[in-house]
């Protein structure tokens, strides 16, 4: 069900011909009783994409009322210019026109590839049968899902049933994506009556350690935007219940996305422990996680441990190499920055999961993060050489 | 000549049995004249390997004066606890049992595999041999260049004639060549008569726009070294001519590290313009150089200018997309943000060539930074999936 899930909510996705292969290739997720509380994170990207811009711009005006958001793929609109704003303007409007309410009650999305400029009338014309072919049925959901698609090789949902209210959600990722998100669009829904303000404070919550955690090849996109709409049709809602449905939520997208990163065999967890602080934690995690030979070792299902700790030492974070511990699935291979004697087998058994666990432990302090990150490969290198 | 170039050097390179293949893996650069002036540069990793800690430890007690350099490759030292210390140590002590001196005058460099314990008896064992096979030609410099190699597929050598003296110069590298420095090793040698200070200076300086301004995967060396000895064998010199000879010295050998980096088959210079600050030119920079979706451009030989002007936007430098432009091969392919009609089978060209240059014009101030990098092929994948 996903995105509609939540009661107070429809769907649709359709193809309007941005992709040349007529993929479906136009969504919309839209509240079905006028504007209701709506919260947003978008890229830190300075670069940020025309309908990013106008996003913003519309969540200010509202003070965070919505009534739905349209999403295009095929077509970043990023590196436009002031033809690019006007085409998420328009595509703003139109939609306004065909589901009521004013054009700042509509949020839009793109995704694809920057700087090629987007066909408009594409999505306009099409906008009426976006939304008369819109409904609440798992199947509306699924088809809004690949509508976003880009080099996805699947649609990626979830429903999170918490106590008396659902949370629902579509995600987009593939590539680049980095901490503080990345090519990524989710937009997720929930019926639990909240206010713009909660809404936002977990949401970034729900990011913060989920999307903003989760590492691909640290690229940081034009586009990433991640968006909550809440209808209220189930009523008041514990909030700290809350704040933890939308960061189960997100959690089990971000795993969706690092398993479908482009060219992607293999996800790995990399767990920090024992540090200083929680800064220290998370930069020598995100160090590690970002690291190309670590992500290139962990293709080849080699725990080259020396590089983990190599990438530890140049993070930045607190560090002295006689205090250092990795392991790989639980089985310490380093112990005080030296190798100690280890199953092997069973290491190299554990390399080859599709999950992969690295802890590291720096024996400082006892402060702990954990950063999702994902392998590289061949896949990769041929998904990127061309744009065509 | 390269290090045998300057008056005053002898070197050798010799197997010692550290390499399984039986590679030449131990190598010498020393002063036929007794200590003379050194400066250095090391890696800023906290898990810095032991020569490297060992190596600054001498640097300090003698205030600058060295009689030689022992190099080995094939095992890095590094996370190899007390004992990998006392290896260092024990190298040092013995060469210089065997030069004459102290061991305070002896710096140490080692290069290859993290993690795995040196095997000292291999070294010390071959010290006489080293230091007796030790000359001045160009084939004893060749071989001491041979002998540091480890995934490099030739020797990097260097020879700057100036003003009344010379500067000669090896390095390896190969992989792991991020901003300031990483797995790389070099050994400079002068004629000119320069205090320790001086050299030290010439050096930072020369390091500062060269090595410290290549990027190969922005991973950060536990070994990184460059080291500067000065024989003083052609009197005085112009400092200013002598820091350019120093620069110009470290300027060819970042490029031969670049060219012949693991899997690289093309290396691009990422010139920034129009940045508001210098500090904003390299920043900008380095995001682009850095970016694996620009390698993998590179790689596919596709100008593909939104991740160019999205690293930009993600720099962290100021940044207004309606001022950028940005070029390859000096064709403007994007202008004021977007995209402007060009010559496409010009660019197309361009981007097969073995150096290809981007141009980024922030469009902001006058300040510019250039950036080396090199692309992200199946080459680099396959050097470095496995260990073994």
């Amino acid at each position: 069900m996903s995105v509609t899930g939540p009661a107070g909510f429809i769907a649709s996705g359709i193809a309007c011909g941005i992709k040349p292969s007529g993929d479906p290739d136009l969504a919309l997720v839209a509240s079905t009783h006028g504007p209701v509380p709506v919260a947003a994170v978008f890229t830190t990207n300075r670069a940020a994409a025309a309908p990013v811009q106008l996003s913003r711009r519309h969540l200010e005006s509202t003070q965070g009322l919505a009534r739905g958001v349209i999403l295009n793929s095929g077509c970043a609109n990023a590196a436009t210019g002031a033809q690019g704003l006007l085409a998420s303007q328009e595509t703003c409007r139109v939609l306004a026109d065909a589901i009521g309410g004013t054009e700042e009650e509509v949020l839009v999305c793109s995704t694809g590839l920057i700087g090629i400029p987007l066909e408009m009338e594409r999505i306009t014309s099409h906008i009426d049968a976006l939304v008369s072919s819109a409904g609440s049925s798992r199947d509306d959901a699924r088809r809004a899902a690949t509508a976003i698609l880009t080099t996805d090789t699947h649609a990626k949902e979830v429903l999170i049933e918490a106590d008396g209210f659902v949370v629902g959600g579509m995600a987009k990722g593939a590539g680049m994506i980095a901490p503080n998100m990345a090519t990524m669009l989710v937009v997720l829904t929930t019926d639990a009556k909240v206010s713009p303000a909660q809404l936002g404070a977990a949401l970034r919550s729900g990011v913060r350690d989920t999307f903003n955690e989760l590492i691909v090849d640290g690229c940081t996109s034009t586009n990433d935007t991640v968006v909550i709409l809440a209808s209220g049709a189930a009523g008041e809602v514990d909030p700290v219940k809350f704040e933890s449905a939308v960061t189960l939520a997100c959690t089990k997208l971000a795993l969706l996305l690092a398993e479908d990163a482009e060219g992607t065999t293999r996800v790995a967890s990399i767990h920090v422990t024992g540090a200083a602080s929680i800064a220290d934690a998370k930069r020598a995690g995100r160090q590690v996680a970002l690291s190309l030979l670590v992500k290139t070792s962990l293709f080849g299902s080699d725990p080259y441990w020396g590089r983990i700790v190599s990438e530890l030492g140049a993070s930045g974070a607190e560090f002295d190499i006689d205090r250092v511990s990795v392991a790989y699935g639980g089985v310490v291979v380093c112990k005080n920055g030296i190798e100690v004697d280890h199953d092997v087998a069973s290491v190299s058994d554990h390399m080859r999961l599709q999950h992969v666990r690295v802890t590291c432990d720096l024996g400082l302090g006892s402060a702990e993060a954990t950063i999702l990150t994902t392998d590289l490969g061949h896949g990769y290198i041929d998904e990127n050489m061309r744009t065509s």
